[in-house]
């Protein structure tokens, strides 16, 4: 068992890991790890896992590197609506693991969870993401963007790119990418069909567990995004993330080696 | 929101639908339905749903029928690694969701969770698998197996049919029977190269955890399984269930109408 640590770039002094106080407590207290015991850790941006041999509970010595698992070619941004709590950190937790890039909460008319989530929460699921890139093997975090309500979602897809606003732009649909919003109502278009040309970026929509209205359904076709069918069994809203997002992966080989 | 409740048999007399105590409960007290209100009910071998009037808390009558969504034409049998109590309920739901035909929970060497479930155990995850059907639209519930070794799970693929064991020849692989084994350590094959001859009964063991030991891998090989990769990111066992059965389905035509 290996234990993987995200650590930001200022705990990261030329060899020496400065581990955060959780850390330290995870660490001695949880894994009950001694000076000697060696970890690993990344920090986002190097493609690189370094291996660290502990000096004691707060402080590690880089010993080498290894290399991590690839990133997906697919830059796969997924706007997920809000759900209930448990539900929606569920979403950011497999939407990690199995290798989203961008995750946009949305708010939608049928939203359950309507208010948008306050600081503390967002720091709560910044948690979740960094916690299943360490489990999982990903070297980068996906990036977790303010919620905002669909049609605003939709309307950002072809937004010019703002030169001051990284995110606006990271999130801004290039003409090789394609939009997919997922439905219960659609019968002939799968996923399938709708990548067909082999988008290197696909944004991805998912509705709430009342799905979305026809009026939304609409507005994502004027938006130019393919409204597909995931099929005849009607997932709950976090299995529908889960399973598109794989799929989409999926299709364009990104869940090989 | 239409609501779905499955009836066993002798719920159904002619006309007359007979709730259960849980069911009254349910539609009186919860969902706050009163007579006049109209539900749908499935018995899990007609290939429809009943539409049903209530008349009182207690009762209801059929006032006609409507298709259930297809199931899979490929029949899945899923054999995940027992998991704690949440994830493996969590696997149980999803299952039924994405459209497993058969589950048996796995015993493996690193799995956490290792004596067999009561019966008490059982009779919840039949809920569960219930209510998952009643949400999805399905009309069919998955067959839940008894729990058992991996080497034995292994062996039974290849059984003879029991003439009087329903459950042991349904599980047994007939020769257009693929059995494919997900495996973090595998970087070649991938679930579309192993199902490239189309099977119309599909196997599909997933580890624990801590994954499958080598030799637990051998053993697979030697039974016949293809040992197939899920990608360079590691999931959860319960992600990799999921994501694994619905590749499985949708490649094999199993996600669209």
């Amino acid at each position: 068992m290996t234990h993987r640590f995200w650590v930001a770039a200022e705990q990261l002094d030329g060899e020496i890991v400065h581990f955060s106080d959780e850390q330290a407590h995870q660490l001695r207290s949880v894994l009950r790890l001694r000076a000697g015991a060696e970890v690993f850790v990344f920090d986002g941006r190097s493609r690189v896992d370094r291996r660290v041999e502990l000096t004691d509970a707060a402080h590690g010595r880089v010993m080498g590197e290894v290399p991590q698992a690839p990133e997906p070619r697919t830059r796969l941004s997924v706007y997920p609506a809000l759900l209930q709590r448990d539900k929606f950190e569920l979403v950011l937790q497999k939407l990690t693991e199995v290798g989203a890039q961008h995750i946009t909460p949305v708010v939608t008319r049928r939203s359950l969870v309507r208010e948008a989530p306050d600081e503390r929460r967002y720091a709560r699921w910044r948690a979740i993401l960094r916690e299943a890139a360490e489990q999982s093997g990903r070297g980068v975090l996906p990036e977790l963007l303010p919620a905002r309500p669909l049609a605003e979602a939709l309307t950002s897809l072809y937004a010019q790119p703002q030169p001051d606003a990284l995110s606006a732009r990271d999130e801004a649909l290039e003409p090789e990418a394609c939009a997919i919003f997922a439905y219960e109502g659609e019968r002939e278009l799968t996923l399938r069909d709708a990548l067909r040309e082999r988008p290197t970026r696909v944004a991805l929509f998912v509705g709430p567990e009342g799905g979305y209205t026809s009026e939304e359904v609409a507005c994502a076709r004027r938006a130019g995004a393919q409204v597909v069918t995931l099929g005849p069994r009607v997932l709950r809203a976090e299995t529908a993330v889960l399973v598109a997002s794989a799929l989409v992966l999926s299709e364009l080989g990104d869940l090989s080696w």
